[in-house]
């Protein structure tokens, strides 16, 4: 069963991964600039609470993170990307942190080019070489070699994205936006899947570091 | 160098996958619906020319497809699904094949879930399982059953989602959207990806047949 029992308008499922993280930093940012508050409960992995009846009826692919809004006849939305777009729609009013989709439609589609390249390459390999460097139960060398080459290449593009900017999306240099919070909590543990440093990537580590010196960003990853 | 020599508004360059066929079923929809017209150009995997220094200024991933618009500026984009919510933006005016962003969030916010869904799940874990089951130097038992039963895990949730709905987002029993373009295109090619049939799924089985009757959805796979 769920542990919800708060009031505030909107409630996070989520645990303290990549993808738990863009939400929550996401929601801090909306804190700080709208007073927007929100409640999180913790589901633990490691008893499968994100496998049981009530979360698939919320999540029918059964992961975290999943963001409630009690102030919308509690509708449900999954997937990281998803979410952000959903709070992004709703609750940054002023588009602080994207592009308007009609009176801007280039940036717009720029995010929405940014959001899926991490969306379908950074998280998803990352993840794997996660695994097999982590968790798998063999040593597979060359599943190892895989993810970990792919998931520097992946990061390789993003430097080439950063040449000549400081955000992924925006005019000029660039604007800090959901494109960047989406992808950033996965190269902030890099080290986790066998990365050891991003010296390689001089400008995406540049730009962990701008991000990092947000107040919502330090905040969102000690949720929960 | 760019072998595009087209007039037409908009020109794509792919070739003959799952990815590549998401964006030309799409086009063949459009085409339909509206008169659009387009050129393509088959980008030959096999000598790298994704890799190009002319393609990595369209998409600094290399990867296919990538849509060019001459009708607006050579505006470039890349990610299949990005090209996708371009596409319909641009030139699905009366909003046939997705929903309106303001007038209807709900739904909107599924549409973006349920691609999300298949972009980071179904295209990834079956990609990686066309790896290890067909390309791979080695024979790696862990890794080909890891992914086969991930892709047979996200077809359950698929089923899910198509027990009482024809198509994965809309109201009543759905309407064909770009999320159902956006993930057929895989589920069509398992036998690829090591599955042998979709009887387990009959659900997605049926939806599958119900999209391969629409003629654009059979002009479109045979491109390029």
């Amino acid at each position: 069963m769920s542990t919800d029992t708060g009031t505030k308008p909107l409630v996070l499922y989520t645990t303290g991964t990549p993808n738990g993280h863009k939400v929550s930093i996401f929601l801090e940012e909306l804190k700080e600039a709208y007073g927007l508050e929100y409640d999180y409960v913790k589901i633990d992995l490691s008893k499968n609470t994100q496998k049981e009846p009530w979360f698939i009826k919320l999540n029918p692919n059964g992961r975290i993170p999943v963001l409630v809004d009690r102030s919308r006849n509690n509708f449900a939305v999954f997937e990281t990307a998803a979410i952000l777009f959903y709070l992004q729609q709703h609750y940054d009013k002023e588009n602080k942190f994207a592009f308007d989709k009609d009176k801007d439609p280039d940036n717009w589609s720029e995010l929405l080019q940014w959001i899926f390249f991490a969306h379908g390459g950074v998280g998803p390999m990352q993840g794997q070489s996660n695994h097999f460097n982590r968790y798998a139960p063999e040593d597979i060398p060359y599943a190892k070699k895989r993810y970990i080459e792919e998931t520097k290449r992946l990061y390789g593009v993003l430097e080439i994205r950063l040449s000549d900017r400081d955000w992924l999306v925006g005019p000029g240099r660039g604007v800090y936006s959901i494109a960047d919070v989406n992808v950033l909590p996965w190269v902030r543990i890099h080290s986790f899947a066998g990365i050891e440093s991003l010296d390689e990537w001089p400008r995406v580590k540049d730009w962990l570091n701008r991000a990092s010196q947000r107040s919502a960003f330090q905040a969102g990853i000690k949720i929960p």
